[in-house]
């Protein structure tokens, strides 16, 4: 495709995370642990509320690099993610990725930076991902 | 709880992934990387067919950790993951979670080792995590 | 059937449409623009909050006519439709659909006004439809 | 935001329509219409098969809109559609969006063609929307 990666470049997505976001996260994973699914246990725990399971929180990272940076075509090779703060049921998360350096020009192969943050810009997910992008992609640094 | 856990402990669980699974994945994280949603054109790629996002296979492994081993009460510190190939829709995936190391038994940090196959036994993810198991957790080696 | 049509005739469905209405909308649809499923940018549009998809809105008169007005059946010809009043998330919403005429006898065409209004009556949407009955429709003016 | 919109402009998205999502659309709208969501009944039907609902269809142009042409922000002012023929379960369906002509250029209300295809380029759905475009819009024709 002839695109030019620029390091440095992001992209993002943004959503307001549900209740039937999370009921349905678990319904596919089966991930039905008390403290997303069970409000009352939940309301006993040290999050003091239900909260979102790290792997949805993950998977938006996911969408911004399959539909956006790198984007469609896109391979994932590896995510690695620390989960720095409970995501509660109704925050707005904004998943950010940023294109931290080209590992492999030829086979396009890429380093970018993963993150995601809350509604009051506080960091919940931190992380790095290596990614195969489309072939045909170029870089300026 | 008072539980004791051994290194070298393993627990599991199986799901044959549907395309509802897949549908509702991509309905929740809004990737619509025709790779996953577009028969035509993923038959074009280099999969030849549709494929699983590679976070759905992830939610399978935190639905160990969440509901087996360590279990429920468990807070999810990290997470590591190599995707090693492609899973198909109609693939049946087993997540198994093994645990490693204690890192700070008095916290109930835990080292797991975090793995899924396909029904050929083709490993399909190999990963890492650190969790914090629920308090009063001991553990003989 | 035999069924006979009176030019009139009206019918209708009411639902309270929830987040999860418009999450799962959005979620086969691929609609994920801000306004629907980003409470803290809609917040900030000119509707103060998220709003309903249109679409979704416009389903709501496509189930009264194929459930009730002409009813299981029906193949659909031609829907035009004003948006005229944002539905806003938890809104109660009326689909209406009246016959206005029998555009051809034989074949079963028939023209309805659809309609759709809130809980404060407002009208939201307001159209008109073309439809092919099922075989054996009379209809009496 | 200063864009300028190019009568002739186009922008598309690709989906194939799977059961789950017929079966989403019908649980969110009530539209159990037996065409719909009865094998049995639907293969006796004229069409042979469960066929997609008509207003799911025009939900994905609505996506392009939404997201795309011209994009978020953009407010839904009228939509006109034909149902030229039906969709069945698993046709990949590609929604296209061009833009008209621009009726108002101060308001930003722009004519835009509306139509969708399968996978065998039938056209299955054409029309009509009018859309205000987020504020600031420019055009060059």
């Amino acid at each position: 495709m002839g695109l030019k990666y620029i390091v440095g470049a992001t992209a993002e997505v943004s959503k307001t995370i549900s209740e039937s976001d999370v009921y349905l996260f678990a319904g596919i994973t089966g991930d039905f642990n008390p403290v997303h699914i069970n409000k009352v246990s939940a309301e006993a725990s040290i999050f003091g509320e239900r909260v979102v399971h790290g792997a949805l929180v993950s998977g938006l990272i996911s969408t911004v690099i399959g539909m956006k940076l790198p984007g469609p075509g896109t391979v994932y090779v590896q995510q690695d993610s620390k989960y720095l703060k409970p995501v509660k049921i109704g925050d707005t998360i904004t998943a950010v990725v940023t294109l931290k350096s080209v590992i492999n020009r030829e086979k396009g192969i890429l380093e970018l930076g993963t993150e995601a943050f809350n509604q009051k810009q506080e960091k919940v997910v931190e992380g790095r991902a290596v990614v195969m992008a489309p072939s045909g992609v170029n870089e300026d640094k």
